[in-house]
């Protein structure tokens, strides 16, 4: 029989988990560059970023210093956020909160 | 009795209507600025970066250019992560999965 209780344990669980990830996600760095590296940015696991580095060559040119800015944050976004649905699937396969 | 088809159709659902909110959040434009609005960035509602404009004035200071850009992206950023977090509660309270 179904106890309701265990959906609710189930989901606290699972909410523990979820705050423990989150607090390595933190200490996790992701490096992101365009341009061949005359931008740099890195994010860390949780989605806060935490350096852009701007070659000086760039200030010359504020209409591409723009676009690579755009597309350095994109790219490092984008690989912070499957790195975190990395660590979800994971965490789900590791968490069992049936015992099954 | 519980009936473990009802937490399947539940989880089918719920999957549903997140990708449904996904869509929606693309067409939401989220604006932030810094350094009282010598930088501005705009997000869409899904984390992407859409643009960023920079004050001519920053490019003789690139120090306060990386500061400024990084405080922008990342308040633009914490301002998509709350709209979106409302998006899910909403969603929540509408989606009643268990038909109460």
């Amino acid at each position: 029989m179904f106890d309701p209780k265990d959906l609710q344990n189930m989901l606290g669980s699972v909410q523990e988990q979820l705050k423990e990830m989150d607090a390595k996600a933190k200490e996790k760095v992701i490096e992101s560059k365009s341009g061949g590296g005359l931008i740099n940015v890195q994010f860390n696991g949780a989605g806060e970023l935490l350096d852009i580095e701007i070659d000086d060559e760039l200030l010359q040119d504020k209409q591409s210093l723009q676009i690579l800015l755009i597309s350095a944050i994109n790219e490092g976004y984008k690989q912070m956020q499957e790195a975190r649905q990395d660590d979800v699937f994971e965490q789900i396969k590791n968490m069992n909160p049936f015992k099954f």
